[in-house]
């Protein structure tokens, strides 16, 4: 019933996200969209920026499940793998409106960069994890850690490709690419060329150089 | 000249921090130990929060820049590569006062993780990569883009080992330490066991398992 309320209220606040810019939401107006009393949100939440980090937070988890719900089961690991990485890279796990809202609120914020990163980081490694098994078991690649391997892999994605840590130019960022292919391939013991998806794809990359 | 009036604030704000709780700090008292006017600290400085957040950032950098000023330069790359790790991972980089006021300080304040997070990253990722160009030369390692491996190296040593990001308890450490091992070795085309000391030497972990 208590959680409920709280989706109500969440499911309020996505709605105007979507309709209006954010410092024309007022708590206010979440409870009348909500049809909740006002009082009764400072129970779930302390201000309205709350109220928003909260709709953004679902909005990633969503997003990233969502994504992994709609893989083909049928595809191989490193298909599936290929997938995973190019939605990181592009932070797309979707298309609908649960992306618009994370397009509009990824970067704005740097306390929320960090939180979101830190449940991508989270939700994400289980996932990869489960994909390096498969990959052992179809052959396709090899490690004997696949749980620290898939953190590692993470950690890469998540830090190392981040601009705000490593400024990169559009050179650079390709180099980048070029070496974290490079190191996928003999870390994970994989055919020449299995990550080479990470930069040849990259059109706009290419003709920089 | 304002430089100075900053330097002086940011001693007089060390010196305490090493003697008294941070909660017993005041502007006042920060300026009566720079000897300087209350008013013209609000020159620099907003509040006392942002006073001592400077001071853990100076002392941070002052620590990195001193931990290679003090390595000895005619060390093999390797070698260096070493006491860079071991001292990255235990988050020491001298045992002065600074690094009281570090270890004080760390591992409390979220933001502030980030901050200093960010500044290593910066700070530690050019000595690296003159590291690898020295091992490069020396023929103990191989790698095309020194700066981007210099730069993915310490996006793993920096998040893939950080506990808030990616929890684990000893046991999982030591297979973190391992993975990271063998997978420097494949991509710096090092010598077999080159960067087992990452888990070797830890003592307490190889009890546990």
């Amino acid at each position: 019933m208590k959680n409920d309320k709280r989706e109500l209220i969440l499911n309020a606040a996505q709605e105007l996200m979507c309709k209006i810019p954010d410092k024309e939401i007022s708590v206010n107006l979440i409870a009348r969209t909500a049809g909740i009393a006002k009082g009764s949100i400072y129970y779930y939440f302390e201000s309205k920026d709350e109220i928003l980090d909260a709709v953004v937070e679902k909005c990633y988890k969503n997003a990233i499940h969502e994504f992994f719900r709609e893989l083909n089961s049928e595809e191989s690991a490193l298909n599936k793998i290929k997938l995973l990485f190019q939605s990181m890279l592009k932070s797309e796990f979707s298309n609908n409106q649960q992306n618009f809202i994370l397009t509009l609120h990824l970067h704005e914020d740097l306390l929320l960069h960090n939180k979101l990163k830190r449940i991508a980081v989270q939700e994400i490694s289980p996932i990869l994890t489960a994909l390096l098994q498969q990959g052992c078991n179809e052959g396709s690649i090899q490690t004997n850690y696949p749980k620290e391997s898939a953190e590692m892999i993470i950690a890469i994605l998540a830090f190392f490709l981040d601009n705000t840590f490593f400024p990169s130019d559009n050179i650079s960022m390709n180099h980048k690419l070029r070496t974290l292919a490079y190191s996928l391939e003999m870390f994970l013991n994989a055919e020449k060329g299995s990550f080479d998806f990470l930069w040849e794809s990259d059109e706009t990359l290419k003709e920089e150089i």
